[in-house]
């Protein structure tokens, strides 16, 4: 393991982002997204994700600048210009809490982009403007239906951060039993899979990482968590995403903001929030189980813990790729 | 079992209904939900419920009209009177599809009102009409947050629905293992529960009703589930509900209308919804599973039966009940 310093970090992920292809401006995005999940103890989502970032812009045409196609007072439709989501999702973010500052209200959808980082990362930053915010993303194909075995959704995440006096409470949840990055980790590792969670390509269930590479992934909570991930879909349609995404690109980015002063004086909801925090928190654990847990504090502890230390520890094949891909000597 | 005409099921619920103390117009909304249920093939939803609708009425001061007490050009607030759910949620969807045809967009809360009925009545309507609808409600507290054994939350149910070319796509989940009414109804038959659904109130698993009814139901989904069910209890709480709801009083509803027409060209976005239901059918089955379902297809289904049958089937002895209710002579 090495440290390195936050800005260190932000620095040789901005570089090695730069060098593969993007824009300074969308290097450091990118880079500062992939370091607060670092920061809030996401290892898979943060800085080796540079390394599959690279190699994807390395098949692609050069990126055009996010652009609005389409905008009224409380909604806008954003051409992600095939950069990747974690810039059209800032920009789409950020196009959101303008309109529903003015507005109250704002529907915002982006296309022509692909990757998604952590939704909490861009529904928090709403929240901690005062703003309730939904987020969902449909990402490449790779999780059948439920009762079926054909990829038709990716893991199709779905977020909602809301304010509270202090840190926002966060739901980001994943719709799928498992990941590709999971599924891929464990074939390297050469362990098996879970029981349930993958089919093979013929359809049958599966726990070799292979099988369910070629095969599909399972969604998550059965009937219920595929209509779920379904309704994210559906909302990656009306971004204009295509109907089943089979490459890495035209990804549906789908935003709601919610000014909550339109229903209830000013500063009353963020207390009701942290009100309710504390009766979460207050519940009584199961025997043998641990205190009940706000969802998203742990995420957001490990961060203040480690902006405290102030370092990043990065595995020592991640750096090293990391200073090759920056050009760096060693 | 006894056979009704639609319309005289219909009638006999507005009978009940008003003698019980609702308006007329709200007796006649109410029945038409509880139809409709029927028809849609969920029993529990349907006209047994005007059994416990006369019992809370029966508790319960009469309720004013429902009114708007906030507005905005892509908003708006109802106070609901303490008016059932079935009520006010019918007049907040059509003040939202009002907002979204002028405006595009609305977001429609509502409070003060109790009972919820079947949610993706409200988001058909707005989706038969050309909108996306989107509609959660927070209910009484019965159902425990993942990892702890104290009642916080209701069934919390939610609710998507999208047009098409046909039926809209329609996904409506609760987000509690069980519900209230099928625990009632395993203790009135004295069957035990099914493992993992609820705990007793001393916090220990158990498949006792009574232990259930006296402790909390677990919610559905683990750690994800329960953080779903957490989302739509604040969104309840911004609607104004309390933070806990201990009564049959005060939930909080939550409505967010969208036109389609603000991403994509008129008409486009249903025919798109209707490729993509054809493309979730055409999955291939798991092997000894049947064909692959469309969210919300059976109940339609279901439905198109019943009303070219044109009868409802009603239990005797709730078919006796409500003819009581209605003050009709046997």
């Amino acid at each position: 393991m090495i440290n390195l310093t936050i800005n260190d970090a932000t620095d040789l992920a901005v570089r090695a982002l730069a060098r593969a292809g993007m824009t300074p401006d969308n290097a450091r995005i990118t880079a500062e997204h992939l370091v607060d999940a670092a920061l809030c103890g996401h290892e898979f989502s943060s800085l080796p994700r540079v390394i599959a970032l690279a190699e994807a812009l390395r098949d692609k045409p050069p990126a055009k600048a996010t652009r609005v196609v389409r905008e009224n007072h409380c909604s806008a439709l954003l051409d992600g210009g095939d950069n990747v989501a974690y810039v059209v999702s800032l920009h789409a973010i950020d196009k959101a809490i303008d309109i529903a500052r003015k507005n109250g209200v704002a529907v915002v959808c982006a296309n022509n982009t692909w990757f998604s980082g952590r939704l909490a990362y861009y529904v928090e930053r709403a929240a901690r403007q005062g703003f309730v915010a939904l987020h969902t993303t449909n990402t490449t194909a790779r999780v059948a239906p439920f009762g079926g075995v054909d990829r038709l959704m990716g893991t199709n995440p779905f977020a909602i951060a809301f304010p509270s006096e202090d840190d926002p409470l966060i739901i980001d949840i994943g719709t799928s039993q498992t990941t590709w990055g999971d599924v891929v980790l464990a074939r390297t590792k050469g362990e098996p899979l879970p029981q349930g969670v993958a089919v093979s390509p013929a359809g049958h269930p599966t726990t070799d990482p292979q099988q369910a590479l070629d095969g599909a992934i399972l969604p998550w909570g059965g009937a219920r968590g595929s209509g779920l991930a379904l309704a994210v879909q559906v909302l990656g349609i009306l971004a204009g995403s295509d109907l089943v995404i089979d490459d890495i690109s035209n990804y549906g980015l789908f935003f709601v903001v919610i000014d909550p002063k339109l229903f209830m004086p000013s500063d009353q909801f963020p207390a009701r929030v942290t009100a309710f925090r504390q009766v979460i928190a207050a519940n009584r654990p199961q025997s043998g189980g641990g205190a009940v847990r706000v969802p998203g504090d742990s995420s957001q502890q490990r961060r203040r813990e480690n902006l405290e230390r102030g370092v990043i520890n990065l595995d020592d094949k991640v750096h090293a790729r990391l200073c090759e891909l920056a050009g760096d000597k060693l």
